[in-house]
């Protein structure tokens, strides 16, 4: 069965984002010709499940490109109807139940790119399969939290631990079935 | 000049201990013969800090010969004056001039043992210099934070990431001057 990925970026102390959506601190692990494992990682998805806000922010702030490539399958969670553009869906329905739906068909696995209520929402219905989650060297001290309060407990089962020359770790679990 | 360690155990996603301070999910990785590097470590810390919460939880659930072995100079962070018992002092005053105080004096590194109170404080001061965390892997969902909101922003150096068989990743890092 296809498999539902997380894979992002946080501080040590838990912060996707600072405030106003400030993701600045990635530059602090910016480094030519290292991509953290993002190309081969995304060669094995063939959708993308993203909340709204991360994707107008991508949209402000990288392009319309970035998802609509033609390559990846993509779901916007919204609850705003618009019509689709491109591969680029904006879905207004129950995510868990698009999530159902997703991993029942054949393909490639799927890839949430975010936000913090689209993860909160998958974890509360215990949907992410692995987990790819990369430290960035820095306590931000506020800002958007990836792992927001009051969820189930999940134990997981350690992957991978990888360390960076740029001092990120990247650690991927698996849920414990 | 004295350093100032945090060694901590956090669950994935962020929390030291479950509602009502259950540290259960800390038998998920106990294994015999392994102790995470404590004993290692311990031996370089002559002085420890610690909340008063922390404390009376330890007193309770390990007893008082922890902390009161006569190997460490202990400070209890309390609002309740109360005399010394053997070399554990209960310190109602400023904990930033306690640590400053301590920092200026000779002698081994100091360990801050918790809770989340003790060491948001610290935070708030920048007053930790190498921060030792052990990642145990499981989403516990809700509890206490070891990093709460609204502190400061601090850069960090990895100083070294090591996995073990358990699925515990240990991260130490240091603060950037």
């Amino acid at each position: 069965m296809r498999k539902l990925f997380l894979f992002i970026a946080t501080s040590l102390d838990g912060y996707i984002a600072k405030p106003n959506n400030d993701l600045g601190f990635l530059k602090m692990v910016e480094k030519e010709g290292e991509d953290y494992g993002y190309e081969a990682f995304i060669a094995n998805m063939d959708t993308i499940i993203l909340g709204r806000k991360t994707y107008d922010y991508v949209l402000q702030h990288i392009g319309a490109s970035h998802y609509d490539n033609g390559q990846h399958e993509v779901y916007v969670i919204t609850r705003t109807e618009k019509p689709s553009v491109g591969k680029t869906n904006f879905y207004t329905g129950k995510l868990a139940e698009l999530v159902h739906q997703l991993k029942s068909e054949n393909g490639k696995n799927i890839y949430c790119d975010g936000g913090s209520e689209v993860i909160h929402e998958l974890l509360q219905h215990d949907l992410i399969d692995e987990y790819i989650i990369s430290i960035i060297p820095v306590l931000l001290g506020s800002g958007t939290k990836l792992f927001q309060d009051d969820r189930p407990e999940q134990e997981l089962t350690l992957v991978k631990a990888k360390s960076f020359e740029t001092g990120l770790v990247q650690l991927h679990y698996q849920r414990k079935r």
